[in-house]
């Protein structure tokens, strides 16, 4: 399926609630977005995203009724959902992580408090943070906003990966491949993506954990594996813990839309 | 050949001339950093690189004189150079674009101004970014500071490289692999790369230019095609001006390293 050439318009996210039928009721900050920011006139379209995955055209009304021309088929997500696990830089490096791994197709953030993790984050940053992976998904074209966790512990954080893959519906496990990111040790993540990728048996989700300013403790790699984590290397340079998840999420995004291309 | 294990020790820049046999003569700024800033002791060691490639173990006196101990060899160099032509964002976004591509393994940063370049860099930020490089270059562990080059306009870096392609002693081309990263256009550079390096006649330098806020213009790209440019796409998203340099560098890093460590 090819993207239809909507590539000029602008976009905005809007809430489930918001759509009534083929009627979007926009709120006074998108009103004011619309017009005073895109400088949008009534009449014309713009894409409405519902940050779920569905796209439609829509034309603004020059008030708070957009009416939905059709919905948009397009494919600019990842063919199997990424999981971002990432123990927080210090400073605003979050910020920067975000932005920059939501262009590149993360489906969920999870953030991680690691042994070596200084950063102690407030209560609202968790709000900010969705806003700029809302704000990032709808610059790089996305169909979906990455889901934010609110930080964890990192071995938390492993077992609530682990629930997360068992479906209990049907009590059997979900496959997911999970890679560690580790500095000076570990095959290339490159080489593990071709191994796990064309094993029968594709896994539905790829999960990938990136370390903080001076790398995971001994302790904590060890907990990875023993949660079927591989150890894998991004590199014979040492990169900071803002630059990982940002490398590690652009292998693994063209690794999967190459394989795609391969397999149709 | 394997790196030694000497990822424990801090790392410092020096100039040739600072080097008189196996002793090392530090400015007061490096006296300071080493004493102050890494509370380093007299008799400790740290890594002295010259930014070309050499690394010594050195041992500091606790004054102006560090001693050499011997060479350390070290392999955190990509196989081939890659040269990265960068069409400069707005605002600061140079910074993090040389301090990501420099942990990543870029070889020389080509600031380039394109039509819908807006920023107007001052002469001062030259120094600023060579600063940003070195540091980075200390702190991924490389062996070569990356090179920067003045802002240019797209033309005359076209230009500039095709001069440098010319070996004038021997008077035939070097073989140089260019990339010229578009939005929604091209083939995957992941598989653009395979193609090229599959080949025979391997390129000794690999090229790869990335463009402003608003993309390359039409003429632009016809530009780089005539000067032997392939054309590729990072992936379905719309990737920023900043992102995309540190995505097009990791994916190029991270080939090329596979490349070589499928040959050994």
């Amino acid at each position: 399926m090819d993207t239809p050439d909507v590539g000029g318009l602008q976009r905005v996210t809007i809430a489930p609630s918001q759509q009534q039928g083929d009627q979007l009721h926009l709120s006074d900050a998108q009103i004011h977005y619309l017009g005073r920011v895109l400088r949008l006139q009534p009449g014309e379209s713009f894409i409405a995203m519902d940050g779920q995955g569905t796209w439609w055209l829509a034309t603004w009304q020059g008030n708070a009724i957009a009416h939905i021309a059709h919905e948009i088929l397009a494919t600019t997500e990842l063919p199997i959902p990424l999981v971002l696990m990432v123990a927080m830089p210090k400073g605003n490096g979050m910020d920067e992580i975000i932005r920059q791994t939501t262009e590149l197709g993360v489906a969920e953030i999870w953030p991680v408090m690691s042994d070596r993790t200084l950063l102690q984050p407030s209560p609202n940053k968790l709000g900010r943070w969705q806003r700029i992976a809302t704000e990032a998904a709808e610059q790089s074209e996305r169909q979906r906003v990455p889901k934010l966790y609110p930080p964890r512990p990192w071995p938390a954080a492993l077992e609530a990966l682990q629930m997360a893959t068992h479906d209990s519906s049907e009590s059997k496990e979900r496959a997911i491949a999970a890679f560690l990111c580790t500095a000076r040790q570990g095959v290339l993540l490159r080489d593990s993506l071709s191994q796990v990728l064309s094993q029968s048996g594709s896994p539905t989700q790829i999960v990938v954990a990136t370390g903080p300013e001076g790398g995971w403790t001994d302790a904590e790699v060890e907990q990875a594996i023993a949660h079927s984590f591989t150890a894998v290397s991004l590199g014979r340079r040492i990169l900071r813990a803002i630059t990982a998840p940002i490398a590690a999420t652009t292998l693994i995004a063209h690794h999967l839309e190459a394989s795609q291309a391969m397999s149709r």
